[in-house]
């Protein structure tokens, strides 16, 4: 007889090769063996597939015995012990979690641990390598995603996101991923974020006063408090630095934040390292992505100078952001002398054991008065998830029309001129040729004619660079928190969930009230995070794009006139002849 | 032994297959048959190929003797008589013209026999024809020609030629090619228009006052003598006509010249017996070509507008020409009213028979009293020769390059710019749905610049129309008159050459000084009007580059100046986000 085994937890397949089973169902087993997590069988379907190994238990003999203890061991307490011995995520699809794995991200149980593995893949010497020399590209944050499965598992999403992006709320495993088994990837990011942990109300600490975040009702609905101490910053053209008396080159950039004034020096490795500890920290709020690191050809001037455009882009989006602006790590990222070593490791170290991440950042977070109605919320959230996914599409398109238009200008339309301006020229030099001093007039305004042509063909191949390429920088970043944004959902849906399923279980009895209405209490919390966090990108893309579309149309206004000015030149020419 | 024949005249080669041959000379016939006037045979140094029959005597028995004969009979009568009786082209390349041929064109001598040619193929019943159908594409007037090998036969020439330029001042033979062999459209341009004949004082005719022309001296050298009532003349729009019950249609043009006011109705294939009129007529002027004659699609409206623009540029060369706009001709088919028949068709006969065509045409010229300096003559006609084709290189590179633009315009620029508009607007749609009130008017101002930029492609669509089309129309038109030159210039060097000769019989007691001043003198008028001829070319030229230059760059800027007034008002829009 084949081996066979019970199913512990609804599992529902979401990519090819997987197969979905339910809670209780015998499925029978085509080998034994465990590869990455996940083993190979039948459901009682007779569908053939795999499903995660520790959604399983392996019947050995007395396989029928277990599963109907199992099966009737229902009081509330046993629920709960067994539901978070094992913590499976419940009716929400696609996601599942032994707990084990969970330990990394509940700080309020693992803390120790993951400091340890914070410093080891972030400590102080490893600091001062080259990151840029010695990561891929692959492992970079930044908008060169892939296509994945939206969270609902229907396959018919179209959000790209970055591997950074993927591990949000994870970084720590993005960096130590060699030690990282594949079905740790393929976690639930309401439990990876530490929502699911923080919803069940598992998570605890300390709120200092100066951690403390308000979501405030605002016109439009919860908003983030506004920050009372508005800044911006700016980042000055990078020079290249050496250290180790040459052996080694790096760019350092020039940040200058308005609220000190003190010029800081930042590499691109510190930026990193500080958006590895943002999205660690913030499970719902979309930290914009960095710009694409590079393997080769970093200190070639175009590339310095895109990435610092990048790093502007990105800059704004930080100090726009009333949440980020604030951050502790942040704000020594931006303050810290460049060159007090010692303080920089001290907030180094100490925005690495920060202990308000994932779960517990929750806590820092105090709601308006009145909760929010989740129907109303799951509607806007909805809402939001349509939109981000017609918004992504669009922007693609965008982005591939403003790259063709692009390209087109600097080869064809910059030729289509040019080749008139060099006919015009032929023509005056054919008329040069015609010995009749009443025409000499006539050949210089030719000439002077295809070099006002010659020069439109310039005008066509210098100007992406100063309206199209601007649009397509605002549409990376934007695709970037486009990316961001399903992983937020996910968490924001995960805790409605949640609150779903209390509801169910209280009327089964087999929760008690006040454990659902502290459920329904953080499930709140989460939302109004969430709604914020929609606010403000609302906010700041309408800002930005009605900003980057003004430039766009003034440089395109400015590019036309400039034409005609050269065109009305040249049309003197002709009075005189 | 094979059959031979001896050379009368010299013949160049201009043709492949053609074999060039030497006065005297014996030549081996590889058959006696003759083929459409021509002879196979090799020359002296071997090389086979083919020379005109009545170039060559075919030796039979007493070959030697006979040639014996010919090679000293050189008395100055005898000279005269032999050259006349044969008319070979003397030193001039590539010509030749058995007697019996020029005298079609000689009007003093048979103006009988062209004048019952002409009757035959223009009667008044023929008239009534509709020529657009009856007639060919190919044997239209117009730039739809064909390279041929320059008039010095040294087959580097780039002058494209119509057929009807080929038969310049021989229109009555296209028009009845069908009786005119193959040889007779290979006779020099210097015989057929007349040139020869006149040059060697065969023209005679009685010059009525309003036939005398004057060519005056000028600051720039001798120009035609301006025009002391210049007019203009207005081609309004087409309509389609019907005749005999509806049965055919034609297109009707409406002619109003400014000095008589009166509209007059003309057809295209009026034009057409104009056009064939006046290349008959002046040897030596430049005679615009009309616009191409369509087989198919002649009522068609693009075809039809396309076609007035070609006959107002062609009108205004006609009225702008000093010779041209006074002539007979031209005046009868300007001025005659459209409904009174008898006086159109007494006018139209009077023209046919005019006597004042061709050898006759010089006659009527009148000069500055100082003869001009022959050879100061040559080298103003070799360097204009040298400007032509540079000229007509020019052209050529131009229209292919401004019909690549205006193809690229309507096709390329239009939906890049269209595809961007398309990009907005989705983004626009995208961005409604959005649920936010504050968003709502940079979703307007999107949709507004979206339409902006699909009317901006448009405008590059309807562009060319307003002024790359009429650059390339005033190419075209000047592409006739640089295929009309060589022929021109073909004339005039071939009196210079008959000037060279009688020098050297007059040197070699050949001819009498009073003959070669008859030549002299002729030739000097040949000059005179070739070289005003010249003038008027450059003239024009530069008014009309001028005038369409400074159209081309006003429709571009006012192009321009649209462009930016559609983005001004679309970034107006981004004023009230």
């Amino acid at each position: 007889m084949a081996l066979q085994a019970r199913a512990l937890y609804d599992f529902n397949s979401e990519n090819p090769g997987e197969v979905s089973v339910k809670e209780n169902e015998i499925l029978t087993l085509h080998s034994e063996e465990d590869i990455d997590g996940w083993l190979e069988g039948s459901n009682s379907k007779g569908e053939r597939g795999l499903f995660p190994a520790s959604y399983v238990e392996i019947l050995r003999g007395n396989a029928t015995s277990a599963l109907n203890n199992n099966s009737t061991s229902t009081s509330g307490d046993t629920y709960r012990d067994s539901r978070y011995a094992n913590v499976p995520p419940g009716g929400f699809d696609a996601s599942y979690a032994p707990q084990t794995k969970v330990d990394n991200f509940s700080k309020s149980s693992s803390s120790s641990t993951f400091t340890q593995q914070q410093q080891q893949q972030a400590s102080d010497d490893d600091w001062d390598d080259d990151w840029d020399d010695s990561s891929t590209v692959a492992d970079e944050p930044g908008s060169a995603g892939r296509r994945y499965q939206d969270f609902d598992g229907n396959g018919l999403s179209t959000y790209r996101v970055s591997t950074s992006s993927m591990s949000r709320g994870n970084a720590q495993h993005a960096k130590s991923s060699a030690t990282v088994s594949r079905n740790l990837n393929r976690f639930s990011t309401f439990v990876k974020s530490g929502g699911e942990a923080f919803v069940l109300g598992e998570a605890s600490g300390f709120v200092k006063d100066g951690d403390k975040l308000c979501v405030v009702m605002g016109q439009y609905g919860p908003e983030w408090q506004e920050n009372p101490y508005p800044f911006t910053c700016t980042i000055d053209d990078p020079t290249k630095q050496t250290k180790f008396k040459g052996m080694k080159s790096y760019i350092s950039y020039k940040l200058t934040p308005t609220h000190t004034q003190n010029q800081v020096n930042r590499r691109y490795k510190h930026f990193d390292w500080l958006y590895a500890r943002l999205v660690e920290k913030f499970p719902v709020i979309s930290v914009p992505h960095l710009p694409e690191k590079q393997a080769t050809g970093r200190f070639e001037e175009d590339f310095i100078s895109k990435r610092r455009k990048g790093l502007i882009w990105w800059m704004n989006h930080m100090t726009s952001h009333p949440v980020l602006a604030r951050c502790d790590v942040f704000q020594h990222f931006l303050t810290c002398s460049s060159t007090d070593e010692k303080a920089w490791k001290q907030g180094k170290r100490k925005a690495e054991k920060d202990e308000m991440v994932g779960a517990n950042f929750f806590l820092t977070i105090s709601t308006p008065p009145a909760p929010l109605d989740f129907q109303e919320v799951e509607s806007k959230v909805d809402g939001f998830k349509a939109f981000t996914k017609r918004m992504d599409d669009s922007t693609l398109q965008l982005n591939a029309t403003a790259s063709e238009f692009a390209r087109k200008q600097m080869s064809g339309f910059k030729k289509e001129y040019q080749k008139m301006g060099l006919s015009f020229k032929v023509l005056g030099q054919a008329f040069e040729m015609d010995q009749q001093p009443y025409s000499a007039r006539l050949n210089q305004a030719l000439s002077f004619t295809a070099e006002a042509y010659d020069a439109i063909g310039d005008y066509f191949a210098e100007q992406p660079r100063k309206d199209l390429d601007p649009i397509m920088d605002l549409l990376g970043l934007y695709q970037g928190h486009l990316a961001n944004f399903p992983d937020i959902i996910h968490v924001q849906k995960g805790a409605l969930t949640k609150v779903k399923e209390s509801q169910k279980h209280v009327e089964e009895g087999k929760m008690d009230l006040a454990q659902a209405e502290g459920i329904n209490d953080r499930c709140n919390i989460i939302s109004c995070a969430t709604l914020a966090e929609i606010q403000h990108f609302h906010q700041i893309r309408v800002r930005d794009f009605k900003a980057q579309m003004q430039h766009y149309l003034q440089q395109q206004i400015s590019f036309f006139q400039r034409v005609t000015g050269k065109l009305e030149e040249a049309l003197q020419k002709y009075d005189d002849v």
